[in-house]
């Protein structure tokens, strides 16, 4: 979507008056200077995903929209989790961690602050095992997801950006 | 703020009206079911913050506001960079991962995806570093940011999530 003033609003707007149903959203900045990439996973099943896009095809200010859902992407998202743990059950929350392949970011004498980036999915295993000590409070920034690099013959030409982001 | 319909399209709507510059945004679930957590960055003075602070403040479904702008917190960001690197230059790619304490999360003939998670500054550097050898594609999260863990006195009682999520 090109960074112009009531976008956002517009594709709220429309999330609202078709009741879909949005479970995370992310707007961040992507590889063009003044388009942002918006991100966001919709509960839904084929129908309703369509319907989505259809109509935010008719929004202005909207470049271009894929649904990733069955593309060969790369999905992650990115938790921080402020668990409850003392000298007591440090230990296992270390090694909770280290068996997600999670990262101890912040430590005091009673709690401890998991960083995570990974699949849904996993994201989800680590919550659930770290809610056994006490979970006092998280952040995620739900999904995010990029195509895959593209498996090419050697010699083709690679896509250029332009080419990746023209305008409708 | 709670999980019901509207509440994306008041904020939005918000932001629009006063004309807040909003340079990213984070809507994802929070250690309370039912509640979802946004972390958004507005572009403004400290007027201008304390303004949406106040406005939001009004909103129905929103049930805390912080400015975490100057408080000891955990900022992160993560992005997925989708760069141009055959073999002439993977080596270099990968170097400059490493330095950044990135990773390499997919590769093909031509192209490799950067995966970061860091402060916003140091996501800022690889990607600048990045550009270098062209960036494709990429999708950055923004900002998500969590209080550090509180230092405590050993014996005084740690807060729970019912205290930190008390309603307005």
């Amino acid at each position: 979507m090109q960074d112009k003033p009531g976008v956002l609003n517009r594709v709220a707007g429309l999330f609202r008056r078709r009741n879909f149903n949005i479970d995370s959203l992310v707007v961040g900045r992507s590889e063009t200077p003044g388009i942002s990439r918006m991100t966001f996973v919709v509960d839904g099943n084929a129908r309703d995903v369509f319907q989505v896009q259809t109509q935010l095809d008719k929004l202005i200010n909207i470049t271009k929209i894929e649904n990733v859902t069955d593309k060969p992407a790369i999905f992650r998202e990115l938790a921080l989790v402020k668990v409850a743990a003392g000298s007591a059950n440090r230990h296992e929350v270390i090694q909770m961690a280290e068996l997600h392949g999670a990262e101890i970011v912040d430590v005091t004498i009673d709690e401890m602050v998991v960083q995570m980036v990974a699949k849904p999915a996993r994201v989800q295993s680590l919550i659930e095992n770290l809610e056994h000590f006490g979970i006092t409070e998280m952040v995620s920034t739900g999904v995010v997801a990029l195509e895959r690099a593209q498996r090419r013959v050697v010699g083709e030409p690679a896509p250029v950006a332009a080419q990746l982001n023209g305008s409708k």
